[in-house]
């Protein structure tokens, strides 16, 4: 089947993708961070197009905007399509919500032709995917699977506002997490752009996915003294800058030599690090900085969090400061994709006539949590040079609406084949 | 004479300086930055107690806040003590304050004794003395001698905002600078807390400041590529975090060379350093630092400099990122302090039976910009431990009051002595 001749209306998906584009932070394209104005006003325009679309829509306790439409055998439970709306600072216009507009898309295609399944089917956008400024990721997904916990509910962010208070401010509530989690979802598809370069460089339309990398985030806090830059000779200081600059280069030392092991994949950052008070004329009495490892073999991250361990330890002695934090803040292991479901991809893309490809997934997605509760599984369509997390994120309309058209195509098939099951 | 019986109201200064302390952002005391509201509270406060004390009130187009009170002999010129009235961020009780405040004691003890002086007397709260948000420091001292040009007002914050619009905005006039430049102060006295350990260390009431080090303030920018820190394989990386790392140890390294080689003051500090977009799961795109390196000697600057510049274009080839600003933001020579305001500093305590020493400043001061235009002198107090620039900076009322009798009587002095100079 062409691309151009898809089950589905290709322009509208692109102009829901382009209208919500559109809300961003005008000083940094495209912004729109979770528990922000903005992301509210995403929200409310998402909302609007569900209900237009037929779909009953609400948020659930963990904050996740949910539209439904109730299956003709409601007791055979929901197949869920969807992704996340917020973006990283400075992020691109597909990065999650390529994947909210396809579950969309995919509900009105079923509509447009009079299609009402035996499962109810949902469409989930998913709260606060992309690391929040209270320094986690997932908060929605986390929430609809059990595994948004009270110590992460007391993650603050840099105004002290608890992710509790936040969760609140956006619909959600802290109190009642357990009404969001769900036990009544039987398969979970979402729709994403690659991020890598696989799909682009071999001219292919689809890639499914067979795993995702576990993430594991840790804070580190050294501790010095904020003396004066001037009259504070360099044997007398306490400088937690210096501190951190070595854990900086060890995080990236060790994993290199992981990286560099064999066929495992393993990658690790330094994307935060904050310097108090923040003034030339200080030394630096206090660093924070946030790492994030990833890899598709968990042993890989225990050696990791090992060697960083004892060497950032060494270089807090070194620079006379105290590492007064060494915390996991999120631990989340690698997920394979449920292999019933990756099949239901590939056939589909077969029978539209797509070229495709098995990937594994370098980013972590709400499809590695909704794994714990159900059936969980990824399709992958091609953006341009890799790049994601930047406005020269892209995608072709297409490709965006032949993968929406393969989850489309799966649905359909699912909502039979799992009755089998 | 004991501290105890001095020719000035100890109590009443120090009232002055606790409640300038109260002014303070109430989540991190003691900040009151420039340019802040607080700031300009902290200003009308002030400038009430100097129209209180009968002196005439203004702000010049460089945005000191100047009291004065006209000699009796007004050809004679200015005598002029003062210091500044912002903080850095979580700063001290002092710093800046007790300066500015024993100028006004000065002016009223001089009132309450019924003295009127031949010269002009001059209370000056010089603006932004600490490093601004603009990345300048001593802006007002700058404007008041010739040295703050139109480069400096293009600074922007973080915020855009140029540090010319910031000048306005507290009463300044960045288009009539020239009127702030003063052809007419014959000596400046500046009151400062030691921020070193000399003083309490060998018991001593009073510092007779001999020289003021040398400041240059250098930005280092580094910009690579803001990738998916889980899509992207390390050795694809252009990562400008890890490119900054490696220069803050090359600074501390190169620094700690230097200060070994001899008996020359130097030490070099990364006080600031930005990470652009600050996301946990993206590679840093752009880092920017801001290089703070002091001595007596100028010398050790220029090979300090070259040092850095050689070592850290190295290190961005090396992490595959461009080095694409290393630029000069201020350049203050090392001063030597005038010597005749220094013997009669030192007669003042000694006529007031202060036990005293000479000894140079490791931080910079209004006084060495003071000295491009006139004879200038400080005098140092004891603090506790050293310590400045944080909450737990400490002077003690008796040590503060004496330090502003000693300005006084050399006040007295010069008075007489400079019209025979």
């Amino acid at each position: 089947m062409a691309k151009s001749n898809l089950p589905l209306d290709a322009d509208r998906l692109w102009s829901d993708i382009m209208a919500l584009a559109d809300l961003t932070d005008p000083v940094r394209p495209y912004t729109r961070r979770s528990f922000t104005a903005l992301f509210l006003e995403g929200r409310a325009s998402l909302a609007q197009k569900f209900a237009d679309a037929g779909l009953t829509t609400r948020i659930d306790t963990a904050g996740n905007l949910i539209g439904r439409i109730e299956g003709r055998k409601p007791d055979l439970g929901v197949i869920a399509v969807g992704s996340h709306s917020d973006t990283v600072p400075s992020g691109g216009r597909f990065d999650g919500i390529a994947g909210v507009a396809a579950g969309l898309e995919v509900a009105r295609a079923l509509r447009d032709s009079g299609t009402l399944l035996d499962h109810t089917l949902e469409v989930i956008d998913f709260l606060a995917e992309e690391p929040s400024e209270y320094g986690l990721s997932c908060v929605g997904s986390r929430g609809m699977t059990g595994s948004l916990d009270g110590k992460m509910l007391d993650l603050v962010e840099p105004g002290n506002e608890k992710l509790r208070d936040a969760l609140r401010r956006v619909g959600g509530d802290p109190d009642l997490l357990d009404q969001a989690r769900r036990r009544d979802i039987r398969a979970f598809l979402e729709l994403h752009i690659e991020q890598g370069i696989v799909l682009e460089s071999q001219s292919l339309d689809i890639g499914v996915v067979t795993s995702i990398v576990g993430i594991r985030r840790i804070e580190i806090v050294f501790e010095g003294e904020a003396d004066h830059a001037g009259t504070t000779p360099l044997h007398l200081r306490h400088d937690a800058l210096v501190a951190a600059a070595n854990a900086i280069i060890i995080v990236r030392r060790v994993a290199e030599e992981l990286d560099r092991e064999g066929s495992d994949y393993f990658v690790a950052t330094v994307g935060i690090l904050a310097v108090e008070p923040s003034a030339s004329n200080i030394v630096p009495g206090r660093c924070r900085l946030i790492i994030d490892a990833r890899t598709t073999n968990p042993a890989l991250t225990t050696r990791f969090v090992a060697a960083v361990d004892r060497e950032s330890e060494a270089a807090a002695t070194a620079a006379r400061v105290r590492r007064s934090a060494f915390t996991t803040l999120s631990d989340g292991p690698p997920v394979a994709c449920d292999p019933d479901l990756q099949t239901s991809l590939r056939e589909a893309a077969r029978e539209l006539g797509l070229a495709q490809t098995d990937l594994p997934s370098g980013a972590g997605h709400d499809a590695a949590f909704m794994s714990r509760i159900c059936r969980s599984a990824m399709v992958f369509v091609p953006c341009r040079s890799g790049k994601s997390h930047t406005p020269e994120e892209w995608a072709d309309r297409d490709a965006v609406a032949a993968g929406a058209a393969v989850i489309l195509q799966a649905v359909k098939t699912l909502d039979r084949s799992l009755q089998q099951a």
